[in-house]
């Protein structure tokens, strides 16, 4: 049952994705080559979004995670968030602020989690490297355009 | 410590109202009479995010809160929804089912943590008042537009 109710907030967090789309404007930005191609996106979150829930599901089995699911609580709420103001207001440094925050937020989470249980902390491991790629990603777009 | 990390779920949520203010657009749609002021929304906001983050430092020194702290994670998520949906996207049908199915969320919440605690739960009771009022709100606006 917990591990739906975890779903659904990532379910709440993949919505922005429907809801707000690269369109004409992500196209016609400068980008580094590193670049994934867009297909990688919406593959890398599905999987990165159940293994969250997975992860959540885990924890709220072992006594004393609260700090960690406190954690979990502010990571989808700043990930939900992001898709909207980049590609939704197209607030590319505010953005850059708010995924630097949820890198901290994340990074905090696994290395709590490794502690209460490393199957957990490595189910996460995926979200926090995708997660760099997002921030050099972002950064470098702010960088090579005149936003 | 976990007061200040359910603060910054709740700041991530807040962003949104700052991020997706109401515009012309809003102004414009024919709103019932029961319509708050514009200046009450973030009045209100603030008090129930201040209460949420109380709520969910509360419950994370519980034992066995777990499950609320999922359904907490659930609500925040969807909160930060449907700010830029309603606001950003128009969509304005769309946000009414982001809020039914938030308003279940919270009010499942609030039942559970008043089997924990009854005082948590009474913290959040303004929150699920309110979304009745948006709820009622989002719903108006949807059949007195069309949209």
């Amino acid at each position: 049952m917990t591990f739906f109710i975890f779903l659904l907030a990532c379910a709440a967090a993949a919505t922005t994705g429907v809801m707000f789309k690269p369109g004409p404007w992500y196209e016609s930005l400068t980008k580094p080559s590193f670049t994934p191609p867009n297909w990688a996106f919406p593959v890398a979150w599905t999987i990165i979004y159940l293994l969250l829930a997975w992860a959540g599901y885990r924890l709220s089995l072992i006594p004393g995670s609260q700090t960690v699911l406190a954690l979990w609580a502010a990571q989808i709420a700043l990930n939900t968030l992001w898709t909207p103001v980049f590609f939704g207001a197209h607030q590319v440094l505010a953005a850059l602020v708010i995924l630097a925050v949820l890198w901290v937020v994340v990074a905090v989470m696994v290395v709590l989690a490794l502690q209460l249980d490393v199957v957990t902390g490595l189910i996460l491991f995926p979200y926090l490297a995708w997660l760099c790629v997002a921030l050099a990603l972002n950064c470098s777009i702010l960088m090579k355009n005149r936003l």
